[in-house]
């Protein structure tokens, strides 16, 4: 999902990505460091993350070999982990179709705003775990949607980021998902491939709007275009028909007895599934690992988006069989992730305020799944773009709540190391200036030194004049007219006051003769 | 309601208000004055309402004890009337909780975007009239929302106009007034004040949009968060059941001699109740008259847009039930007092425009209530904020329809004051460019003759030189060099195209000696 | 409809097309070569109409009378193609009835995009083919939204091209298509003069919002309006009774065996008099004439896009009543129009781009007719307004798809003008700029030149001064030393070409001393 429609800064991680990774590490020693970690990186990354975007080759010699075997690691990890940078600029070099399938994976990430292939990879691995029709048609709206920027000459670093991808994998996914036709219905395709290219000339215009406000345009490409593909047919259509949405009239009687627990805790990884249209449990964990791969803050706020949604249909009285099946959590896991870290850069308040928008957007939710059902349509993922806006909209008048330029958002960790850059920044300007002030009186000073000694010169030119016309005592002469040069050579960068002294004095001497 | 969201004039307004009250006015002289005033605002000043504005204080001295008294009256009546910047700004001085309460009369007043405590103190009189249980909801709803702008830390001024609390008391009286759960449900506190919280932040991420076109949010988050509420929950909700709102799909055979006229008349205070949702016509006439404190035309606008709404009813034919129960005014009511003076600075063009909009409202409040009870909706202001800010869209090439800069938006007889004062400095402004134009063409003329007098100093010069060449006579040599100052003097504002041609003729001058 | 809501453009046309009619052209001749003309303005200007905006008039005198004839039947063509500008010149000064009913034609023509009175004349002869009555509540509905337009005092360019009609004739129109009254039901008149008054405020609103991106408003004053009044009635109100617009439940089973392709073939130009609600195919084929004499771009594109309307009908499925009724195509003949010349630079790209937004309209159309239809409501041309307005949202980096200032949009073959005449422009400034830089270079060069010279005389000069020291020569110091004052005055304020000369003399001077 669009980390940011601006690829200025996605260029320039991508070229100041060079410096980090030494020579002296070669592929093969990154390589064995690599795959203990990939087989579990939930027991070693875990508390290593944090600190990898430390910069600890610049330190002295002298460390002990714990201290460098660690920074080989943080080294290691920094290759697969947050947005690969390295792997994204040495993929620069590629065939081209090659690039297309970092693109591809890295789109299919985006979805949960992560700009990373191996967990794009990760994902489509849960998908074709899912349902393989369902992941084919995935795999084709990300491809054409991805293609058709091309053709329309989009921002290439937008599309090396996946950032045109990630609504096409959704479009396709849900076309298939929400298709009454049952799977492997070729015809399906077709509509999929024109919806898919569609995406970027949504995604364009809307960006043209939401930029105003330096807003991304999160999937409301993709739900405006599934939601027109599944109205504009129905369930009736004779070619593409679409599954049966009704809207509710009455609610069953439930009990707080009936309450299977372990389905409710189930919920959590399902609600993380659905972003994709998945309720298959296992799916949803992949996705985790996949989160927890690119970014652990991303991961944990899924999970606690997932749980808030999962609360929510609790107390709003929803039937077990909504909450079991995910319904109420996807829209929170995005919203949770876009508040809490990703777009703002995460401190307490922040959290906070992730947690609270988690929670109107599962309110949200419940209100636009109303809604849209009578019109024979599922919510999409409407309630998160709307409160995810909402939030991303608030202005306060307190510094904790810092929302990133969209041209700077990459993933919360580096968001993080961004914002703290910034604030120790603001604080040295802030005693620069101190300082500057200082000299700035220091100079006034010196300045007025400097007048003063002019002034004098211009004194001891003056009398010499005098004494010259009394006198005419030539050997002076030479000294005075180097004294006038020395004047007038100050005056040359003086103001006009000065010149017009000067022109009288001047004429004085003139006068003189 | 939002007289704006700026408040850099709030708090001017608050500054600048110190000047007003005479010291020698002691609190004991203006409460004597008040209390009758309170007794009979209708009677006593309805005429001198209008200009209270002018500043009598600045008259001089010898004036009759009638001019003096109607002054202190005058003076009197400022103090309770308008916007209470006195009190206002007496309150920034009190203890927190008094503030607070400050804050929460204000919004409650704020509905009718009058930014007045003393209004509100009626408005919520108006509401137990009403009933005990919407009055509690409404007042634990502007009391949140005033506490969630606190925390959210939104400017201080706005809050202190109670700018934030008006969303909140629709939202909790509305969702009281809508809930089929019957009175002291007391579990629907909590999603009240959940929905009031969450008023601030729509507030805010809505003013982010509306304030590029420089507009108001007016009821836009009530509207937002108690169709959130309703249509989430819904009529078959176990927790949070809703009154069942549904579509008309036929209507009754009405003949015009079914009119009741005593119920028609009344339905023009039930309409202006309605805005709180109250269908109590004491309880309208108890707003009428809390409006007619703050500010008179506000009062007129009201009662106008209620009538227009009721003619509107009619000519649609709308079943009579609904125009006695004052659904077809509360919206024009709305409409007619933004248009009318508050946002508009009030001229015979704006106050017909003011009618057209409420025509529009109406017509608008009769298709967005068919459309909303498709989904067990009620109207809400819906049709009131879509058909004022369209109207406040409007550009025209016209002076007399003049938009008042939001910041600048208070009450309308301080709006129309402000205007005139705008409309007087721009006839100033205009009346000293001429002058300086014909200033302008004084300096050309006078210059015209310095220059021509230089030319006549240059001439002479010239002249002199050929003398002195042929004669060699040395008298002349002194005037010469003044003739030469003075040109030189002229130089210092010459352009540099004749300092250089002066330079030459100096030069050639100096060659000659 | 709304070439552009900015008329600087406009009134600029019509000034500067005071240049292009000979005035040795009579009159009386032009007309007698409009005459045939406009008998058969298919078979005649089919050919010569792109290459109209050539000015011929600026060529050698040697012509051929074929040239001549030729060059002669071009200004002819000139005179009623296009927008009519010398037409529009002579209208200002007549009568001000004479010019609203210019306006007013203008106004029926502009729906189309078409600023021209005739097309207007002919479009109001095919409405009156169609169905008197509403024929007379479209002259009704474009009379009273100019009327408004001038009360409100709105752009009296933009009347004057009739972009405030164009919704006032949709709306009249429709509101009597859709009135279930029957036609002669006089009392229609009443809603449809108040709705068609609200055309220019909602216009006037709305184009302040699209201004910010350079939008037009297109027909969503229409939209909005005619929704307005048919869901504020319905179908069941006894005043305003509108026409039973119920959701279709089920699709009729249809096998491609039933299909009529003479009927298919018919639906081209029955789609595209549905852009005025009419369904009478000879209708269509008269609104095609009035296109092709305004601009055979527009309507080659109007039959373009009604025939992709009519295919995606098919590809979705859709009842074949539907399809020959035209239902399918006439949001996609404006959308056609509008992609396809009008407000971007006709280019094969865009012209690719505007079949997308023909098909990507027919989608929407299907979409948002099945929505509007759960409220009885038609979908007008809300998915022309949504589509055109995305496709104009674009922002690619490509330079063939070249969007026009809204305030430089015409008619097609005028804006290709534009375009070409800017990338001519472009180029040769490129040159220029290359010329630019090289000249920079030569000069930087002489410059060098110059300075050495300088720093040689000044050298001279100071071994003059030596020399001076030595000889003892008093009379010629003080000369000197004024010389060198001057020297170095001059050069503090000129520019080094004057210090330059001025050196130049001055070591004449000197030299001469």
């Amino acid at each position: 999902m669009p980390g940011s429609h601006c690829t200025k800064d996605i260029q320039k991680n991508i070229n100041c990505s060079a410096s980090a990774p030494l020579p002296s590490n070669s592929p093969a020693t990154t390589l064995t460091e690599l795959q203990p970690l990939m087989a579990h990186p939930d027991l070693q990354s875990e508390n290593d993350k944090p600190q990898m975007d430390k910069k600890d080759s610049a330190q002295p010699a002298g460390r002990t070999n714990l201290q460098k075997a660690r920074a080989r690691f943080l080294k290691g990890v920094s290759y697969f982990s947050g947005d690969m940078e390295v792997f994204g600029k040495w993929m620069q070099k590629q065939f081209i179709l090659l690039q297309i399938l970092d693109w591809v994976l890295r789109g299919a990430a985006q979805v949960m705003f992560v700009n990373n292939p191996l967990s794009g990879l990760i994902i489509f691995a849960g998908l074709i775990l899912q349902n393989y029709w369902w992941a084919l048609n995935g795999f084709v709206g990300t491809l054409f949607a991805t293609i058709s920027a091309l053709i329309l000459q989009q921002n290439r670093g937008a599309i090396a980021a996946g950032l045109y991808g990630y609504n096409g994998i959704l479009v396709g996914l849900l076309m298939a998902v929400f298709s009454n036709a049952g799977d492997w219905y070729w015809w399906l395709l077709l509509p999929n491939i024109f919806m898919s290219m569609m995406c970027p000339i949504v995604s364009s215009a809307l960006a043209s709007i939401n930029s105003r406000w330096d807003l991304p345009v999160f999937t409301l490409p993709f739900n405006i275009l599934v939601c027109l593909h599944m109205v504009a047919t129905g369930h009736y259509n004779h070619h593409f028909p679409q599954v049966l949405i009704q809207p509710r009239s009455e609610l069953p009687n439930i009990t707080w007895a009936e309450i299977d627990v372990a389905k409710l805790f189930m919920s959590v990884p399902v609600g993380i599934g659905q972003v994709y249209g998945c309720d298959n449990p296992w799916t949803g964990g992949i996705f985790i690992i996949s989160l927890f791969i690119s970014s652990p803050i991303t991961c944990a706020h899924a999970v606690l988006g997932s749980a808030v949604g999962m609360v929510s249909g609790l107390a709003l009285s929803a039937p077990f069989g909504d909450i079991y099946f995910g319904l109420w959590g996807y829209n929170c896991v995005l919203a949770c992730i876009a508040i809490g870290g990703m777009f703002y850069a995460l401190t307490w308040q922040v959290h906070l305020l992730a947690i609270t928008c988690a929670f109107f957007c599962a309110y949200l939710g419940s209100a636009i799944a109303n809604i849209m059902s009578r019109f024979g349509l599922p919510a999409c993922t409407w309630p998160f773009c709307l409160s995810a806006l909402t939030f991303l909209l608030i202005t306060t008048e307190t510094n904790k709540i810092f929302k990133l330029p969209l041209a700077k958002v990459t993933y919360p960790e580096k968001n993080l190391g961004f914002f703290w850059k910034l604030k120790k920044q603001e604080k040295m300007e802030k005693a620069e200036k101190e300082k500057e002030e200082k000299d700035e009186q220091q100079r006034a000073i010196e300045e007025e030194v400097i007048l003063s000694e002019k002034e004098q010169l211009r004194l001891e030119l003056e009398r010499m004049e005098e004494g010259k016309v009394t006198s005419e005592a030539s050997e002076g002469k030479n000294d005075e007219t180097q004294i006038k040069d020395h004047v007038l050579d100050m005056e040359q960068q003086g103001t006009e006051e000065e010149t017009r002294q000067n022109n009288l004095t001047e004429v004085t001497v003139a006068d003189n003769v």
